[in-house]
C-alpha cells in the first residue's frame, strides 16, 4: 500500500545560517528570503501542500525568533499543521536538526530543505517508494553535466539503484543528491552513530545507512529542482520559475511568441504585491471593457487605442494564471470565473467594433455580420468545452484548435485596429471560427460514423 | 473479485412458443415481436450490452428458422458474439433450454428471458453477487402488490435472503421471481435431477438447488422490469418504457409539463422507422432555422407562425435523446452534436427576431439589446458547462438553473410570438439569463471566499 500524502509528515530543515547568501540575509534569515512573492520556506511548504501533504515538522535554529512567527502565520493561513522543532545544536551540522525531530515522528517521513525550489510532483515518486519499509529513498539527479553549482553539490555513487557512497568529496560519482528523502526511523540511529564519530551532517548519517545497503536512489528524471545557496542561485531560481509559466500544450502561438514574454514581466512585479489572481482577472476584464469603449469613439486614433488596449488586455489575461501558479493560489473558482469573464469581454469588444463600423457604414449587414462574428467566437469555445464534457478529454488539437484561440483572435483585432480595419478582421476571424466548428463537427462525426 | 461484464456470458431463452400472445405471433415468433423499434429479443440483448456484456448464448426452438437469421444480423450490427443454441426438446419445458447451453458454458453465467424488458442496471447487482461461487442468485421483486399479472407470476418464499421455495402454486410467498439469474455450473446437475423426476422447467431445477440452500435472493428494489406474456402486457410495457423517457433531475418545467408529452408521441412513431437520433437532431435544427425565417417575414401571422415553429422545434429537440435511449443509440458524439446545434439554433432564432424588430423599429438599440439577449442565452449555457468542467459536477440547481433552460426560453418566445411581442420577451429572457449568470458567479464566489 502506498503512503498517503495526508498521512505523512514532511520534515523541513530551516535551522542553518546560509552563510553564502550573506548579502541577502542581512534583512531576513535565509528561509525567509522572498522569491516571487513567497519566502523560500513558504514555497517549500506550499509545494508539499500541493501534493496533499498536511503535516509538517520544521526545524529552526539560527534566527529562530524571526522564523517561528512566520511559521505560525503559514499554519493559520493555509490550514496545515506545523510542528516547530527547535535545534539548539544547529551549528554542529544538519544531521542534528533531523535528530531533533525524532520525538515527533513515527514511521516513514519526507525530508527536505527549506532552500530548495522544486516541482511538487517529484514528491509522488518519493512517497510511493515508501512501500519498502526498510530502506531510505534518496531522490538523485543524473544530469551531472547540468548542475548549476557543481563544486558545492553533494555527490552520490550508485550501483543499480543502490546508493554506495555519498559526499561532497567523491571523485567518481553517478548523480548528485537533490536533498529530497523518504526516511525510515532507522535514520535516527544512523545519525547518532555518525555523531559519535564526530560527523554531525545528514550525509554522515546517510553514509551509515549506505553501509547496511539501506539507501536506494530514485531518479528525479527531467523534473525541475534547484538548491539556492548564493545570490546568483536565487536569480537563477527566479528565472527558472518564470520560464516554467508557459503552458506548452495549451498556449496559442501569440501567447508563446509574444504574450508570455510580456505577461511574465507584469507577473514578476505583481507577485511581490498582495494582489490576488481573481483581482487580476477582474482588471483584465475591465481593460477589455475599456478597449470596447475606445473602439466606440470615432476616428483612427481610437481604432489604434482600442487595438492596443485589446492586445494589452490579452496579455494581462495571462497574469492571473501565472500568479496563481507561482503562489499556489490556483482554484476551480478562479479558472471558471476567468473563462466566463473572458467570454463577456469577447462579446463587449466585438459589439463595440460592430457599433464603430455601424456609425460609419450604416447597413443592416454590419449587424448581421457582427452577430455572425460574436457567435463564432463564443461558440468555438463552447464547442470545445462541450466536447471535453462529453468525451472527458480535450478536443483533438490541430489547425482548428489553433485558429480559434483567444490570443490569436485578440492579436488579429489588435492588428485590425492598427490599420483601421477592426471590423473586417473581426468578421474574418468569426468566419474562420464557424468554419473550424463545422470542420471539427464533421470530421469527428465521420470518425464516429455519426448516423449510428 | 467481481465478475467483469465482458467476461460473462448472458444466456437468453428464446425457445418457447408464447402461446398467450397468439394474436401477435401470427406474423412473427414471440422473440421477434417489435416493441418501440426493437424486437423483444434485440431489446434483451442490447440491454445486456448496455452494461458491458459482449457474449451471448441464445436458445432457440419454436420457429427457430425465423429467429436464427435475426440473431446473425444482431451479431453483425452490434459487434457482439452470439452463440445460437438449438433446443429440439423446447416443448418439454424451459429447463431443457438451459440444459442445452451446458456445452458452451464454464463458470457462472447470467440467465434471462427474451420476453422481459428491464432497466439494464439491474444486472450490475446480479453480476456482483457472483463472487460467492457456490450459490445461484435470483433477482426477486418484493412489490407483490404491484404485479401486473399476478396469477401467472412465479412465486418465491424467502428466509432472509435464502430462497426456500419457488413455484406458481405457492400459497404464502414473499416475492416474485423476475426471471433474472446468476447461475453456477451446479444448475445443470439440478436440472437433470428435476428432469428425471419429470419436471422439465427451470423452476424445477432451481427447486433442487433450493433444497441444498444454494439459491440466494437479490431484491430488485424499485427498478423497472416487466414480463410480457399477453397483448395487454405488450401495451403496458410500451407505456412503461415511454413513461421512463423524462429526465427527472434535468428536464425543465416546460419539458416536464408540455414538451415530453408531445415528443413522446412523435418518438413513439419515429422509433418504428429507421431514422437515427442524429438525423432528428438535424431536423430539429432545420425546424429552428425555419422558425427563424418565419420571424423575418413582416406581419402578425408570421409572428404566430414563427412562435409556433419555435415551440415545435423545442419539442422535436427532445425526440433525438428519447429515440437514442429507447433504441440504445446514445453516443457521446450525438450529445455533443445536439448541444452545439442547439446553440446555433438559439442564435439563428434570436437574430431573426432582432431583424424583425429592426424592420419595424429602426433603432440602434434594437441591435444592442438583441446582442445582449443572444449573449445571455449562449453564455448562460456556457457558464454551466464551464462549471461542470472545472468542478467535475453539475452546477448547483435552483432558480438560476431553471430560468436559463432552453425549454423555458423557447416557450417564452412562442408566447411572445403569439402576442406579436417576440423581441420584448426575448430581451427579457436575455436579461434574466445575465442576471442568473451574475448571481451564480457571485454566490459561488462568496462560498469559495474568492479573493483567495
Amino acid at each position: 500500500v502506498n503512503i498517503q500524502p495526508h498521512e505523512i509528515t514532511a520534515v523541513i530543515l530551516a535551522a542553518g545560517s546560509g552563510s553564502r547568501l550573506q548579502g541577502l540575509t542581512a534583512k531576513s534569515p535565509k528561509p525567509l528570503i522572498p522569491l516571487l512573492g513567497l519566502t523560500l520556506l513558504q514555497r517549500s511548504i506550499l509545494s508539499c501542500r500541493e501534493v496533499g501533504i498536511r503535516n509538517f515538522a520544521v526545524v529552526v535554529g539560527h534566527r529562530k525568533t524571526e522564523i517561528i512567527p512566520h511559521l505560525r502565520q503559514i499554519q493559520e493561513r493555509y490550514h496545515i499543521s506545523v510542528q516547530v522543532v527547535e535545534n539548539p545544536n544547529w551549528e554542529r551540522g544538519n544531521g542534528t536538526s533531523v535528530s531533533a525531530c525524532a520525538p515527533y515522528l513515527s514511521g516513514p517521513f519526507l525530508l527536505l530543505m527549506s532552500d530548495h525550489v522544486f516541482e511538487p510532483k517529484i514528491l509522488y515518486g518519493l512517497m510511493a517508494s515508501g512501500e519498502e519499509s526498510t530502506t531510505c529513498s534518496l531522490l538523485v539527479d543524473r544530469r551531472t553535466d547540468q548542475i548549476f553549482d557543481e563544486e558545492e553539490a553533494t555527490r552520490v555513487s550508485l550501483n543499480g539503484n543502490m546508493v554506495t557512497a555519498i559526499g561532497k568529496g567523491l571523485k567518481r560519482y553517478d548523480a548528485v543528491d537533490t536533498g529530497f528523502f523518504l526516511c525510515q526511523q532507522e535514520l535516527f540511529d544512523a545519525l547518532e552513530t555518525a555523531m559519535r564519530k564526530g560527523d554531525g551532517t545528514l550525509s554522515g548519517g546517510i553514509q551509515q545507512l549506505i553501509q547496511d545497503n539501506k539507501v536506494i536512489a530514485l531518479d528525479i528524471g527531467n523534473h525541475f529542482w534547484f538548491d539556492i545557496d548564493t545570490p546568483e542561485g536565487l536569480v537563477h531560481a527566479k528565472q527558472c520559475l518564470l520560464d516554467r509559466l508557459s503552458k506548452p500544450g495549451e498556449d496559442g502561438i501569440i501567447s508563446r511568441l509574444l504574450n508570455r514574454a510580456l505577461s511574465r514581466r507584469i507577473t514578476e512585479w505583481l507577485v511581490a504585491t498582495n494582489v490576488s489572481p481573481n483581482q487580476i482577472t477582474l482588471v483584465s476584464f475591465l481593460m477589455g471593457l475599456l478597449a470596447a469603449f475606445l473602439f466606440t469613439v470615432p476616428g483612427y486614433l481610437y481604432s489604434v487605442l482600442g487595438g492596443l488596449t485589446t492586445q494589452f488586455a490579452s496579455i494581462v489575461d495571462g497574469c492571473d494564471g501565472e500568479i496563481a501558479r507561482l503562489k499556489f493560489q490556483s482554484s476551480r473558482f478562479g479558472a471558471w470565473f476567468d473563462t466566463v469573464l473572458d467570454r463577456y469581454c469577447d462579446v463587449a469588444i466585438a459589439t463595440a467594433i460592430i457599433y464603430r463600423e455601424w456609425t460609419t457604414h450604416p447597413s443592416t449587414n454590419v449587424w448581421l455580420l457582427g452577430i455572425l462574428a460574436i457567435s463564432g467566437f463564443v461558440l468555438a469555445s463552447y464547442t470545445k468545452k462541450e466536447f471535453s464534457l462529453r468525451y472527458e478529454e480535450k478536443i483533438p488539437g490541430g489547425i482548428v484548435e489553433k485558429v480559434t484561440k483567444r490570443d490569436l483572435r485578440f492579436f488579429a483585432i489588435f492588428v485590425g485596429g492598427m490599420v483601421n480595419k477592426p471590423f473586417e478582421v473581426m468578421v474574418l476571424m468569426g468566419l474562420i471560427s464557424h468554419a473550424a466548428i463545422g470542420w471539427v463537427l464533421s470530421s469527428i462525426g465521420r470518425r464516429e460514423k455519426w448516423r449510428g
